[in-house]
């Protein structure tokens, strides 16, 4: 497997990067992150051109970096401005310094040639919205990126893996629609289910307690960004003819699917919700359901990891309708490899 | 190294199949095993078709596996019998299904082309008599099984690993005789000590407090099933005429040697006894010994895996006469593993 | 890598090869170590001819030791003297025997062809002689003996790693003088420091409370053996006319570097002193000191390896002044392994 290169990646929430020295991976290169003084996330290759000690493990001075070695220090933009032992500094002492973004309360990371193009960027506005209230984490994910691909862009799965949570009979047996746009580089699947059953992770959330029409509308920006836009709503409520839905509830879901290397992977989820906006007891609740839906998707993937681990490749698979999306999905992956 | 295929091997105890889904592996074939409901053992490859997730990491409903990612669900014979999203059920969605015998209380898989013969799979009979007690148990052994091979062929180790429970300084003193029937695909080693003295093992389990006559008999057929008929009894005393050996003491000592990956190994061992049948003093005390003194063999074994691993292949050895037996062990599973 | 070969290495301090048996690994040679009952050290190949079991997991019987698990024995020249079931020896059967040498409270090991020449071992007189007192410990580092040898050639990195102990500001800042001597084979490191903070390694073993000149004279002997000369003295004391220094302070520090297999190493580590000869106090003092300092370069180095590991060979690097005996030293290096 080789990474999708030249584009923009995920790296952290935006609160993530502050004072310390935050080491993270994407698509097998290390960065360090921080945020200068003046409140600029900075992200630099996460290696000393002296001996390649970790930047991460060494210490802040103002907006330098000071190595943990022999203190080769470092300006925000790669820049080495100090080394030990004598006041000239080799003209080729820098880091790579990687291209920041910051929108949506996400930092973006540019991997790749060059400089990135910021309006690429796909949005998740309601993450910074005062009409929605957002819970989020990141889990690390023990196992290749597509895997988490696969698994987001089929949601038949709730069905058996979140059976309590999110999952009913119904969402497996609903079919789906898939559509690709390719102009625009993304993956769509709507599953509309008419008077089902309603989850306890929307019934408690919602307080809605009868039969539900229950919408799930996916968008997978590959490489690595998707957003699930859920509408609950009482059975026959409907969308106005002026287009006004607030008597129905939308959940926003997201995930940042980050490769870490060739077989980990940064699995950052999100919800957001324009309902019970303060409701404390409501946050809490969709957080720790929301986690322990992520962390069941987590356990059943490292599995899978193992299993592809322990066997040759170019195993024999067997496709069916509900994967038309993750076929799509995988194509899409594959030209963006390819590059 | 390859498997020895197209063989019968000892998948588990018949008591470990129940209503659960049990994942063991053979011969680097995971498997996936459990009962109907009309008493049958069945084995499945543990890998569902759609994208290869573990079966036994699923449920059951009936006698049936539904898968725990996405539902796919197998019927006791592999075949696919219901898929999400859609009624149509691919007409190739099968999983393997693995010819099982019970036999003795042992559950026998075969590992192979086609289907193998079960008058083929040799026979422990003493394990279901009721004219014996046995105790039993399996380790996990990390460490090639071709090493519990040669452990077992060569019982001189008795006196230095397992000195305190069945070896004695007469053990390795003894020479022994050796006999390969080809055409039973059977080696035989025998050891007849005379007047010797008699280990804590067996004078603690069948009250003689002098010296004996010890003889061991071993029956070892290839790949993974290993007899030692161990006669125990006060010096002199002989079998009958008539070939009546009721004064004597015999213990029915049997493994199976079942590779699970090319550097582990399912050790499964009992101990089977014509005297003190009902004693549960006795069992206890035969369980805990033989359970130490395989413990005390997967800790050598374990140890030198770590030294093949860590070495070269074709490191240089030196036989002996006790290796006599190991080396037509090894001889034959050539031979099983070329074909 | 290739370790270098036909030279001498420490295998042990003194006192650890005793009664029991000994394995430590050189080189990725598995040896057993004991000492027999005239107290000459030993050292045999950590592999029995018969089935390779490790001799340190053996017994031993008076001078000889007994494989534990067949009772394979061998007397301190390597010469197999019994095997069971079998009065016959087989000539062949003979484990390798390393040539030893014990010097200056240190045992080495000739890790090679032939017999090495004992007067090309390094000397470090001070740990046996009754001017001077002595500390030491060995750490395991799970890195290559490369990145310690590069850690110990630059020793500005003090300022860095070890602030609070033996790094202060000047360190870095003092440049290095550097000399190689081909002929003898021996990389020299100098730094001179006046008029310099005292760190509190120093201060509180010899009780200066004011600034000091400090020298610090290192001599890396090929491939593992590291002296550093380390002079302290209050600020302006020089050493007499007639060499006689008794009013500085002398702490003779030592590393022997010992390659355990290509990425971990034996860290010997000692500090001598000739003064406090009988202050306990001071002994614990330098002691757990010297024994942190140690300590905070393993976790250094072990981060190191670690990205090594994770990166193609042949990364780049960027060396300055600093780095002019670590260059002389690998140059050295290169040669002995190249033979």
């Amino acid at each position: 497997m080789v990474f999708a290169r030249n584009q923009w990646y995920v790296v952290a929430y935006g609160e993530e990067v502050g004072d310390g020295l935050l080491a993270r991976t994407v698509c097998g290169e290390p960065l360090v992150l921080y945020r200068t003084g003046a409140g600029e996330a900075v992200a630099l290759a996460d290696r000393c051109v002296h001996r390649r000690f970790p930047l991460s493990e060494s210490n802040r001075d103002g907006d330098r970096i000071v190595c943990g070695y022999h203190g080769f220090t470092y300006d925000p933009d790669g820049t080495c401005v100090a080394v030990p032992g004598q006041t000239r500094v080799p003209r080729t002492a820098r880091v790579p310094a990687y291209q920041i973004v910051e929108r949506d309360s996400l930092v973006w990371v540019w991997i790749g040639d060059g400089r990135g193009d910021a309006a690429a960027i796909p949005r998740a506005p309601w993450l910074e919205s005062p009409s929605y209230t957002t819970v989020r984490g990141m889990e690390p994910l023990a196992a290749r990126y597509e895997l988490l691909v696969d698994n987001l862009l089929d949601l038949s799965h709730e069905t058996y893996l979140h059976a309590g949570y999110i999952g009913t009979p119904e969402v497996a047996q609903t079919p789906i629609t898939t559509e690709t746009d390719e102009e625009a580089g993304v993956v769509h699947v709507s599953r509309r289910m008419k008077d089902v059953e309603c989850p306890p992770f929307y019934s408690r959330s919602t307080g809605i307690d009868g039969r539900i029409d229950r919408w799930q509308d996916i968008e997978y920006h590959p490489p690595g960004f998707y957003l699930l836009h859920s509408r609950i709503a009482p059975t026959g409520v409907e969308p106005g003819p002026d287009g006004d839905d607030s008597d129905a509830f939308h959940v926003e879901v997201g995930y940042a699917i980050v490769p870490e290397t060739e077989t980990t992977t940064h699995d950052f989820w999100w919800v957001a919700r324009d309902f019970a906006l303060d409701d404390a007891e409501v946050s809490a609740f969709l957080h720790d359901s929301n986690r322990t839906v992520v962390l069941q998707d987590v356990v059943a993937l490292n599995k899978l990891e193992k299993v592809m681990a322990s066997e040759p490749a170019g195993h024999q698979e067997l496709s069916i309708n509900i994967d038309t999306g993750g076929l799509a999905a995988r194509r899409m992956l594959q030209k963006l490899t390819a590059r």
